[in-house]
């Protein structure tokens, strides 16, 4: 067992991270939280793999396990569904006491924490992130959101859940290409923040991605530790956190241009890191090597080992990383690496990100 | 000038009180937030009497005055509302250092400020409240709310503004039963905090509500300051602040079991008061004659100066202050009056509030 403390002053909050946690989670809600009823927020996929577990951890502590269902991945994330759960929570007597739980992935961990946030002017919230994404970046640093046509993400809160539980167990049941998004995010933490955990991975990546049961807890514990760290550090993106960008820049670009449609946020993220890595290389900001070690790790996770081809579509590529879609030569904070396990923010301009005619 | 200074931490805020500073709010907006654009959300009635001013002063510092309009009062405090307010921000282009004015009463406060809470996970608020209801009530304590068909102020955040500016010339415009209102949360602060400051109302009460400039801005400024001062104590309602629910018990169980209607808050709030006032006298909990000296001071202001009759419709009562419907023996925090200038929190049970047969 792990428990790792993200240190947000009277907002701070443990996260667990245990196998066969998942029937602990009630009892964690009664006796840590005082509560008396419990709103498990949930998918029907996920719920069928899961629900049983937690619903009987509830039993166990005389809390009774009342499921609300959301649909799956980003459609559960609009003001609708948000609105319909008020309702549905409203219609149940839920209270200011009433704790809601996040069971599922990034998705529905997102608007249950909107919910949380907003209902009541804020109830406890519990996190049970079930994929490895989920696990090892969202379950630290209080985001939540909704989408609006206009964009992702564009509606949302800053509010820290009262207790994240991990269960790497869960994993078994996850399609190898959504484990392999979450293993993007944790070379990405290590890349930035921690040259031993780099190295750590490269001699164990095989057995985390085969989810054996200690390494796979290790780099669940020292990638989340990381993240609440730098959170802990920085609550609002002011500053340090705009490190775990790394990768992100171009990774959000190759994500609205669409070029690589069909990408997951890892992959896209994947191809944004070797850009970051050779930009920062061809700078001399970092050793040479440092990319071909970047590269050789992401290809044995089986993630693309490649930048992304973004000359044939500069303009559009150029549009997606500029932070004011009017001014071109306004500098934007870009991550780079100083060396595997360290990295910092420099201002370049979009143009100075992608120039003219290196093709 | 008074500068009341509400005390949060990193969300610490200042509430800057002073006639005539409408004018100033575009300065303030520009030099201390860096802002460069302000969008003003706004009645159209509030806009008619207001704008002006506050778009003349944005023009003097290069900030053009975008302007959103919201119905007048609870109508404007809706997710629809809220939700029409993220399209046009987005359609105009809002950014994360965009910041958003509040122009208006306690409802258009509340609806300006849930948006802020939660476009873009949080944009600078910047409150300028044009009742006194709102500049002595709702500018402190960073509430958020729009309303559900279940109940008001059901959904919302804890937010924040950047800067409150209260310009009490506005109130000129206000109706005197408006402003009376007002006068009741003033007389609730005094009456549980600062036994000089009522003492300084039963000598001024009149002055205040002629709207005498230099009498007023006290007045404003010691209720500010009052309740800035128990809140920074306090922020998220877990004691102290429970304090400033005095003569809300019974104010919020009138304005729900409706047998006052077209009672005004702050009407409804003085018969809670009253109310308190006796229960404690009643139960020995302050000297005897505390309940005539605020009974003469609310009648003063116009305000009711009797308890609520409660008898006839006592079940409707009884379920109107039940913390939770189903547990009617369950304790519920009331304040009572100790003496005036100091209240406290007991435990009572909805039925020894309103006790049977007691007519």
């Amino acid at each position: 067992v792990s428990v790792i403390q993200v240190m947000l002053g009277d907002r701070s909050y443990p996260i667990a991270i245990r196998s066969g946690s998942l029937a602990d989670v009630g009892e964690a809600i009664a006796k840590e939280l005082g509560a008396r009823r419990a709103f498990v927020v949930t998918t029907p996929r996920v719920a069928e793999a899961h629900a049983t577990a937690v619903a009987a951890g509830m039993a166990r502590v005389h809390l009774a396990e009342e499921r609300l269902l959301v649909p799956e991945g980003e459609r559960a994330k609009t003001l609708r569904t948000a609105s319909r759960l008020y309702d549905e929570l409203l219609d149940r007597g839920a209270e200011r006491g009433s704790v809601l739980v996040g069971l599922g992935g990034g998705a529905v961990g997102d608007v249950v924490g909107f919910v949380a946030s907003t209902f009541l002017r804020g109830i406890p919230l519990v996190q049970v992130p079930t994929t490895l994404l989920a696990q090892v970046d969202a379950s630290v640093g209080g985001k939540t959101a909704v989408n609006h046509p206009r964009g992702k993400n564009l509606i949302g809160t800053f509010y820290q859940p009262r207790l994240v539980c991990i269960d790497p167990d869960v994993l078994a049941t996850l399609p190898a290409r959504m484990r392999r998004s979450g293993i993007a995010e944790i070379i990405k933490v290590a890349a930035i923040w921690d040259a031993v955990f780099f190295a750590w991975l490269e001699s164990n990546l095989e057995a985390v991605m085969r989810l054996v049961r200690e390494p796979l807890e290790e780099a669940i514990t020292r990638a989340v530790a990381i993240k609440a760290e730098v959170v802990g550090l920085d609550e609002r993106e002011a500053g340090l956190r705009a490190l775990l960008n790394f990768g992100h820049t171009l990774g959000h670009a190759i994500e609205n241009v669409g070029s690589y449609r069909g990408a997951t946020h890892g992959e896209a993220v994947a191809m944004g890191m070797v850009f970051a890595a050779a930009l920062s290389e061809s700078r001399g900001l970092c050793p040479a090597g440092t990319r071909a070690r970047l590269v050789a790790l992401l290809a044995r996770a089986g993630l693309p080992s490649a930048a992304p081809d973004w000359h044939a579509q500069r303009d559009a590529y150029l549009r997606a990383i500029s932070v004011d879609k009017k001014i071109r030569d306004e500098k934007l904070g870009f991550v780079v690496l100083r060396e595997l396990g360290r990295a910092e923010v420099i201002g370049l301009a979009p143009a100075e990100i992608l120039p003219e005619g290196t093709a």
